[in-house]
């Protein structure tokens, strides 16, 4: 135990590494959903990392870029959404909620990367509130919530108006009674300053990307908002600890065993994503990561047992 | 619609392929459990295909062998069963459900056959009443039932002593009433036979396989309770019209277009099984099946809407 118990369920040790399903189970299930959280939770998987994004009203909905991807995203008439995607802060929740993102097109670069992934209906993006309220009934009592906080990528000022979703994020964690399972992660560490001034109760998660390592198609590249790592006059775990991190989430292809010994010995977490293929997957064990963060949690467990080893 | 009207969530037609979950979705869940079947059927798959066998005290159970499978089956211990493996007619309901079938043995073929599938624990064999139960609820009104009967590979006489499966199983559909939503289904058409006489109805589907086809690791053969198919006088379609059938269900590998056509102008429908594979589900829709049985619906769903099909 620690003055943070929602670290305990990111923490690794000697037979353990830990599942932490991405966007719920993208792999199987549509992403950022709650069919998909409950999917995952379901399967054993404790904690979800997921993506919060405001809408017109400020209010916060779970989906992962700024833009509602056409290729996940159909309209009242039930075709795919065209042309110009879709801005989640110009919409209102009763907009997003007449969407549907239940199913993937698979006509798609992005949609052809999860053929897996099942076909559904009438799956609206949710409310953070939403898997808040699950969290917090006793069905969803082992949640562990890895909370994403998208920042502008316009937002490049000294505080770059990072405060609305903070404040927003962070009340509606408070409203729940849910700090002691959230973890607040970002990669934009200014965002992740103001969680430390305003919700200091609350641990962080410090995202990177090494900038030479190409996005996954369909992705917002978050890099503009990262810092340049380039440019640390630091190792980035060492910036991470400086900074009060509790866990560092570095893209997979920048992990080293090297670099997680060193987070280690800083007294960081580590949990990488997105960790989808079994070399991968493997790679990252022997890296002794604490975390994996997969959009194929089953295939992950399966792996594990594999080596003796527990999430 | 039909004098059967569940027949309809199994005929195919021009723009649609139906789907049918293979012991819910084998591929993603562990098979024959009511986690699994819940999946599939939130997936939008109706139909669902599953097996039955009688413990000691002739409740009918939703498990696939005779035997229960040591590479699926936990003991209260936790460990993997070992050894000569449990017969379930001759353990009793209470030891049964003591086992845990939410996993798959990795290290087993039958485990690797199955990568994907989640490691769950405390998942028990259902009752076939639950399943029941589940179907006659308001959640479960969609669901469609293909009720595999297992019949003793030992019960070679004329009736073969099957009438007591027979028996359990029609007497559970109907105090359910859910004849409508049932379709009766075997390798042993003597067991279908049965059927005929004692619940004329609910309408039936004969499965068959080729001799020469391979049996796949696992799976309790039941090539031995069919009929002799290289020594019958007519085709395999013939015979199961001539037998009153209305649902064909033969090895994917023994499937032609012209015996799917043949079926068609017998007035039969087709569901085919177990297909998973990309190149075979496209070869089986190309073939003009009714159905197809997977264990990866959301796979077999991606296919389709790829190719302007529903299900």
């Amino acid at each position: 135990m620690t003055d943070y118990p929602q670290l305990d369920g990111f923490r690794g040790g000697p037979g353990i590494v830990r599942l932490i399903g991405h966007r719920g189970a993208r792999g199987v299930m549509p992403e950022n959903t709650m069919e998909g959280f409950e999917f995952a939770l379901n399967a054993g998987v404790r904690a979800m990392e997921f993506d919060v994004v405001l809408t017109r009203e400020k209010t916060p909905v779970i989906t992962h870029n700024h833009h509602l991807l056409n290729a996940a995203t159909r309209g009242v008439d039930g075709n795919w959404l065209r042309g110009d995607e879709l801005k989640v802060a110009e919409l209102s929740l009763s907009e997003i909620k007449k969407l549907d993102v239940g199913g993937l097109d698979g006509r798609t670069i992005y949609g052809k990367r999860f053929p897996d992934q099942v076909f559904m209906s009438d799956v609206r993006v949710p409310r953070l509130e939403e898997l808040l309220d699950f969290a917090a009934q006793p069905e969803g009592k082992d949640l562990l919530l890895l909370l994403e906080m998208k920042s502008e990528p316009s937002n490049t000022g000294e505080r770059r108006g990072c405060t609305t979703i903070v404040d927003a994020v962070v009340e509606a964690v408070r409203s729940k009674g849910l700090e002691h399972r959230t973890i607040l992660h970002s990669f934009d560490w200014s965002v992740l300053e103001e969680c430390a001034r305003v919700a200091p109760e609350i641990p962080r998660s410090y995202l990177s990307q090494m900038p030479e390592n190409e996005d996954e198609p369909g992705e917002d590249s978050q890099k503009s908002v990262a810092p340049d790592f380039h440019s640390l006059e630091t190792s980035i775990p060492q910036a991470v600890a400086a900074a009060g991190g509790k866990l560092w989430c570095p893209y997979f292809m920048d992990v080293t065993p090297d670099r997680v010994a060193e987070a280690h010995e800083l007294g960081l977490l580590v949990s990488t994503w997105t960790v989808n293929e079994t070399d991968e997957i493997n790679a990252m064990i022997d890296a002794g990561v604490d975390g994996i963060i997969t959009d194929y949690p089953g295939r992950a467990q399966r792996i594990l047992l594999g080596r003796g080893l527990v999430w």
